[in-house]
């Protein structure tokens, strides 16, 4: 079995976004040299998420306006957790919808996508330094 | 270390649907002798999802319910993604909360599953065929 | 390829609770032997969660506020489910935004983890006794 890791890092200058990862992961995917196995890529933050959509700047407008109104950043005073000093509870609970994680297998040394899978990183507190890690296993 | 792949087809002739796809993703996992492992289940589409709920026709009235509620359909014209000339904006939404993949632990040749899981295929935007991806590996 | 079985147990007194268990899953960890791999950790019972965040009680109090707004335990009768005779619709609900499962990396035989992660389990309708699974394989 052979392992691969890899630290992928983001400085996003807002406070939100979503970057599209693919082809890091999958320039990693070819480094690891795995032909069969799984690619592991979570953020290792708590305020971000790794997740497959589409590619479409309509759509992520949609996913900002609809997380919004999910879990509204304003008022800051509303959530608890902004008593610790904070302002990102909504972050928090954002990254819950969206997800930390994907899995995706590989097949024959590729990412095995359906036609319109993408990988993103979604940031909901940037303006700072954060990872995303990928680790691979499989032979 | 072995690995498996299987895509499952579905052309589900509503919009949206709930389908218990358990016993294939079984057939898979005796058709792949792997005894100790991981299979990642995913959707590779992007207004669908693989998750692991109760098989009760109460409670998908429930989550569909729910999810109109969350993430309603109409009017199509609240999503800026649906300015590309589709509608479905709200499935890509949906898929969000539902999940994209589930991964399940392979014991003893078996899904090593508690009293009441069971794999669904969650479709909502139906009526054309689509897939969902079986990836084993282990052992 | 090693593999690496353990089962969990939680008995909450309260319906809901949120409960950090990453004391014991880096315990299954150690007890393994894998030293590069991945870690599932999954709820067996479909009205609980596996997810990581924040150990923070704060947080932890929006979490439950959020989630009572977004899939109410009350009334009890606006959930098909319940009429089965169970008064826990919402639990499932709350359970799909919190996710089943986290897939976690290990490297070096740690919980390969950014700076807060920490892994919880999310109860939505406990007073009974119920099941994570922890398997792990890697080499």
């Amino acid at each position: 079995m052979k392992s691969y890791r890899k630290e992928l890092w983001f400085n996003v200058p807002s406070r939100r976004a979503f970057i599209n990862i693919t082809p890091q992961v999958e320039a990693c995917v070819r480094e690891s040299g795995v032909k069969e196995g799984l690619v592991l890529v979570n953020a290792m933050h708590i305020t971000a998420s790794v997740f497959i959509n589409d590619d479409e700047p309509g759509l992520h407008q949609d996913f900002e306006r609809w997380l919004e109104k999910l879990a509204p950043h304003e008022p800051v005073s509303q959530y608890r957790h902004n008593d610790t000093g904070e302002d990102n509870a909504d972050a928090h609970l954002k990254r819950q919808v969206m997800g930390r994680e994907v899995v995706v297998a590989i097949t024959n040394g590729k990412l095995d996508f359906g036609p319109w899978e993408q990988i993103f990183y979604g940031e909901f507190d940037g303006r700072r330094p954060k990872r995303v890690l990928v680790k691979i296993i499989g032979e």
